[in-house]
């Protein structure tokens, strides 16, 4: 009781809920099959609205109180018109979230509060690949550099361990490093 | 003069636009050269929030009006809040923007016309491998599948085949598939 912090809430994470969570996972393993899903619709030209909302996990369905909606379009320098990031931006902000995401939980675990954790993505493409005008470029990008920043009450060495273990648990840097079989089947009628 | 569509806009994308800029690009291969850019502040818990704004191409800094915005979170049954999308729920929405932002441009140059353009991915994931409780198990998607249905003035075979010729050029679709090196630095001061 002398401890709030550990028996209720460390950086936000309901520690206890944590290591429950955990523990059912471990008595059960297979309660950890997850299914995640988004859904596009085409607006005009490259502007496209994503829709997210559904999932399964835990051995059920789960749908959320409302839809998380996100716009995806090109600049108009290459012939869109803003109303939303470029895919390849979204992909970058997956990155940052993921590896944010599990370093509140990973300090939580580890009894470190955070004051502030910010982080930078910078991904590098020559679009040389996706115009299709040198087959030697790849589409993607060739290189993506993420610098966290992190501030707690815990030293230096401690802090920058976070960001490992962060990255060594991190569902997308784990696809956006190592890929990832993708199906894509069409429908027309 | 005839065709307006041919000589505007189809599909909502700015052909003629679209051709000037391959041409700008061939003339000078470096313009092609872009840096993306994401960055993240942790809010509390598993909720995090990214901006997206600036970015580097065509020879130059770019610079929005405004910022883009987006939370990203766990749900309840991950010990989150559902203030946002799950990070890797994010990458799944960035996949399939990427492949219908590309469909719309490569629909408008083979002068097709669309009238529908919608997708779902799915993306399923065991998570033994991010909490820690199987090393056998990955971190990311184990299987990531995308249903693409398209309407548009042209037969269902070459319908078909500007999904095809999406994910030929699409930058996300390649990344996620292939994967692309990623560095992590970590600043404390």
């Amino acid at each position: 009781m002398s401890d709030t912090k550990t028996r209720s809430r460390r950086n936000g994470v309901d520690t206890e809920a944590l290591f429950a969570t955990l523990d059912a996972v471990k008595a059960q393993p297979e309660i950890a099959r997850f299914q995640f899903r988004a859904s596009n619709r085409w607006v005009s030209g490259t502007h496209n609205r994503g829709v997210i909302n559904g999932y399964y996990g835990a051995g059920q369905e789960h749908t959320r109180p409302a839809d998380f909606a996100f716009d995806a379009d090109h600049p108009p320098v290459l012939v869109g018109a803003d109303n939303g990031p470029t895919p390849a931006e979204h992909l970058l902000h997956a990155l940052a979230a993921c590896i944010t995401s599990g370093l509140a939980n990973i300090a939580a675990a580890r009894g470190i509060d955070l004051e502030e954790v910010s982080s930078t993505v910078q991904g590098d493409i020559n679009l040389l690949g996706i115009l299709g005008l040198d087959p030697e470029v790849r589409n993607g990008f060739e290189a993506i550099r993420v610098v966290v920043h992190v501030k707690g009450d815990a030293e230096a060495e401690k802090l920058a361990a976070l960001v490992d273990q962060s990255r060594n648990r991190s569902a997308v840097y784990d696809v956006i490093t190592n890929g990832v079989p993708v199906s894509i089947n069409v429908t027309t009628a």
